[in-house]
């Protein structure tokens, strides 16, 4: 038997048992006859007294323990002299009988502590050794947490998981598929999931009328800083079902998880945001509204002044950044160079000083007089003492380079606290977007998505206007989960697909399958996915999502521990019958 | 709003209730000036009434409805007349006052019923109409039901649930791998896991204690009836932990499941065998031990008589089959076509009549007299009106023969009940496997497991002999779960691949990260991991794990709902720099 007890559960309740503990050296240290060890597992840690007057060879043992051994010790629990209220089992210690030595370590390439020494390349190596560090346990405790408050609440609610399959068929509409070739198929192949759309609304038409599965999906895609090949999704469908009833459903969800993990209970239905509102007001689909410095357009009061980059812009736009108005001209210059970073592409930067004295300085004085950028003043909320920031330009670039600025505005003042939360509803979405490169409509979230009934006699003749029953749900200003109602009508899909500028012939290739199955009796339904991964960072308080996937791949789709991909053996290809046009070495 | 309630919760209590309920014609009947309609969904049927008198218009419409149609129906609950004792709402009637034609149905291709007409070919290809029968519905909630009690049992027992990742390496050893090429590392390529194996490993040597995960895995074999390229598996590890506690924990996740699923408890703790007991008894090493008939060994009796084909065996085996020495000549022939089937391989069946006047009828009656046949009777517990039935030959192969003729006996005999459930432990496996084609051993298990520390000393002289600390979980006959105790010593792990004909470059490259893993502090560990598919069809009383899938592949890998695999189009194939030796046609 190894252990009698965890790492972190003895205390002074437990004095004077002799217990078997096991685990690894955090730290060791010795104090003239002492020698103490914290002993360290999932649970906590426990110190491990060895006397070397008691018993010198046991003790000259010890000191032999380098960190990260494992050992097996047996001892008494008694009350330490010196406690330590910061851990809880911090008011006894191990008074060692005797000790087995399981495993030795050589020396980890970093320390595995809360701030180790280790790069991000080297940790991800040795991921299992990073996986040691309170950070990651915490982090993977809370994502199964998660899980289960999940699975818990949609299962009281009626549904149940499904699992879809893994293996299915490529469709080339949205991102890049993974692809899987068959042997047993040859020349063909498989493509894994970007999401079980089809196969949810499939179970739809099967009956299951409350379906949900936490399920990987994958995207073959340019890596970015936060997207990884391989993420999760909690992935839902309701028949029989409205954008109110997902809504409310959903919210309920979320809800839950915010009472059970986060000990936060919200007062009120979250709020709910039209895209045009959330565009105008906050610059995105996806505001963060835990602060305010909401955008004021103030186009029409800067025409006709003889200034001619307001004159010639479609928008202009300012936030109010309370209690700025001190801000130096570097502290300004620094701002005008962040937003016209290519990523941002604002041409420059207007400011409105109000001083708390009421005067007024700003770097278009000699265009616009006091009356004129009072009124400024009044539309962005600003009173004496702040700083009133301006762009102007295309209106939706304009409005998402202001988004930025508020928030890099935010993260200068610091306006957010940490473990605040607010959720809220982004809804009326559009239907369609419209690609300047390819000359054609793309869906803005999917082909399956139903117009509102009351915009469907526009699809024809006034396709931009047509709104979606679509709806995302935005937490700290990060898009956490997004659905629809659906088509269930295939003549309306087959109008969907012509929209999308599918060929009957290419419609009914990819989405044939769906299209006849909506010939047997399809209910209505809709629904909504959540990005897991997404969900846990925002919960935990992670900047990355590679801080809560136990086992991430880095920006080019490697995982650097088990060092794939990799080459494969001649044979494998040629049984596939594949071959590859790049030369191995 | 679509529905007030479900088709399958109302009863007398919503008597005079005005109701909203959404769903499916299952069937209507035109009864002189009523008409009737089932109304189906997830959760039950209610029967709908028209009233020709009352309502003309409103009963035409209804009688235009096919099958399969989708309405929404706003009526009044009443008591029926003629009630059905069959349905839970089998008391009540809904009197409808209006209803809204959702969607219409061409006539389905089968029949949606238990005893369908489609056959399994059509039903896969519409399998969105297969899963609305009962049988694919009470499979699929069945499985959501084991899969929440699996979650709960385990999260109570301190277990986390960790993700793996599906896009791992390639690794020869074991079955074939399904592979991914990656377009971001040209000439790359992912695998598919066969099972999370050496990540749950990482994991405990990352220290978590106590895994588990429900879990896709991918074997890209030739399929046979019940295997599927994706299937799921619940995967378990433990670390500070033996072979008795991995059975103690997963008895007890057994018995959680039995209970709270099945409503069956068992008293005592499961029995446990041998390898070599279970093949010795019952010829197998997934023994159904619902039933009796055990295998006697009757070799050293029946030699030295001048019989060649025994005299010439390695092994003579019998069992014996209760009351059935009126067996016809005719019965008998087909036992003996049964057995010299290619799949069984036997070369003939000799058999024992002990008549229930006490006389004996034998087939090598000419060689052997009553005594030595008394004796085999004896062995085989024979008693008059019983058929022994006797199988020679080599020793393994026999013994399977003998296994596959005492299954078929019990088809034959109706010996098992349905629902009675026999669960059990077969331990003490051999290590290694010979393999005469390659001349080499493999491991019985995988190569990561511990030998039994009392046979390590064999492992040079004599590696036939040593066991491993390995088990599996066997109920009626179906392995459900198997596994072992790892290796944590990075020598004997060195030492393992050697025996299995590694050359130290292949061990490196293959599984170099494990092996350099256990350089920094590996703990002793265990797991085990349960065959969910099959679990859930033992359970459900499947004969195929298909019938406990939502969407299978057939024999040849193939998902005919979605028609996949398929060809890819050209541009796919380049931008990941590959081509198929195949044409496209």
């Amino acid at each position: 038997m190894y252990r009698t007890h965890t790492c972190g559960e003895l205390n002074l309740q437990h004095k004077g048992t002799e217990v078997t503990l096991s685990g690894w050296v955090q730290r060791s240290r010795d104090h003239g006859g002492m020698t103490f060890i914290d002993l360290r597992d999932r649970y906590g840690i426990t110190q491990l007294v060895f006397d070397l007057e008691t018993d010198a060879a046991l003790c000259g043992e010890a000191r032999k323990l380098g960190r990260e051994f494992v050992i097996k010790v047996v001892g008494l629990v008694r009350e330490r002299s010196n406690k330590n209220p910061g851990i809880s089992t911090g008011d006894i210690e191990i008074e060692v009988k005797s000790f087995k030595l399981l495993n030795a370590s050589l020396l980890p390439p970093f320390t595995i502590e809360d701030r180790t020494d280790g790069g991000e390349e080297l940790r991800m190596k040795f991921r299992y050794l990073d996986l040691r560090r309170n950070l990651m346990k915490r982090n993977l405790e809370l994502r199964h947490r998660m899980a289960m408050e999940i699975r818990k609440y949609l299962d009281r609610q009626d549904f149940i998981e499904i699992e879809t399959p893994v293996m299915i068929k490529s469709t080339p509409e949205g991102a890049r598929d993974f692809i899987v070739p068959s042997r047993m198929n040859p020349g063909e192949f498989y493509a894994l999931p970007q999401s079980p759309q089809i196969f949810k609304q499939l179970l739809m038409v099967g009956g299951y009328d409350k379906y949900f599965q936490i399920v990987k999906c994958f995207r073959d895609e340019d890596l970015r800083a936060d997207r990884q090949p391989e993420f999760t999704q909690v992935d839902c469908e309701m028949s029989f079902a409205g954008q109110e009833d997902i809504l409310n459903i959903f919210e309920g969800l979320v809800r839950h998880l915010f009472s059970e993990i986060k000990n936060t209970n919200f007062t009120g239905p979250f709020p709910r945001i039209t895209f045009k509102d959330a565009m105008d007001r906050y610059g995105t689909d996806k505001p963060d509204i835990r602060f305010g410095m909401e955008i004021a357009e103030i186009t029409e009061y800067t025409r006709g002044f003889g200034f001619a980059v307001f004159d010639n812009a479609e928008y202009v736009g300012s936030i109010c950044a309370e209690n700025c108005a001190s801000f130096s001209r570097k502290q300004i210059d620094q701002l005008t160079d962040f937003v016209k970073r290519p990523q941002i592409g604002a041409k420059g930067l207007a400011y409105v000083k109000y001083n708390k004295d009421g005067t007024i300085k700003s770097s278009v004085d000699k265009f616009y007089d006091k009356d004129v950028i009072q009124k400024w003043i009044g539309l962005s909320g600003g009173r004496p003492g702040d700083l009133i920031l301006i762009l102007a330009g295309d209106r939706v670039a304009t409005q998402e380079a202001l988004s930025e600025l508020r928030l890099e505005m935010e993260r200068q003042l610091r306006l957010v606290k940490e473990d605040d939360f607010a959720p809220l509803w982004v809804v009326d979405f559009p239907l369609f977007e419209w690609d300047e490169e390819t000359g054609r409509f793309y869906a803005k979230h999917h082909p399956f998505t139903s117009p509102r009934d009351e915009d469907i006699h526009l699809l024809d003749n006034d396709p931009v206007s047509v709104c979606a029953n679509a709806y995302d749900l935005v937490i700290n200003g990060v898009e956490i989960g997004g659905g629809s109602v659906r088509i269930h009508d295939k003549d309306l899909q087959k109008k969907m697909f012509e929209k999308l500028g599918f060929t009957d012939e290419q419609a009914n290739e990819q989405f044939g399958f769906l299209m006849e199955a909506f010939r047997y009796g399809a209910p209505p339904h809709a629904g909504i996915a959540f990005g897991f991964d997404r969900w846990v960072a925002v919960f935990s308080g992670s900047d990355s999502i590679r801080d809560v996937i136990a086992f991430p791949k880095n920006n080019s789709g490697r995982d650097l521990m088990i060092d794939s991909p990799s080459a494969l053996a001649p044979e494998q290809l040629k049984e596939l019958g594949l071959s590859t046009d790049r030369n191995y070495d």
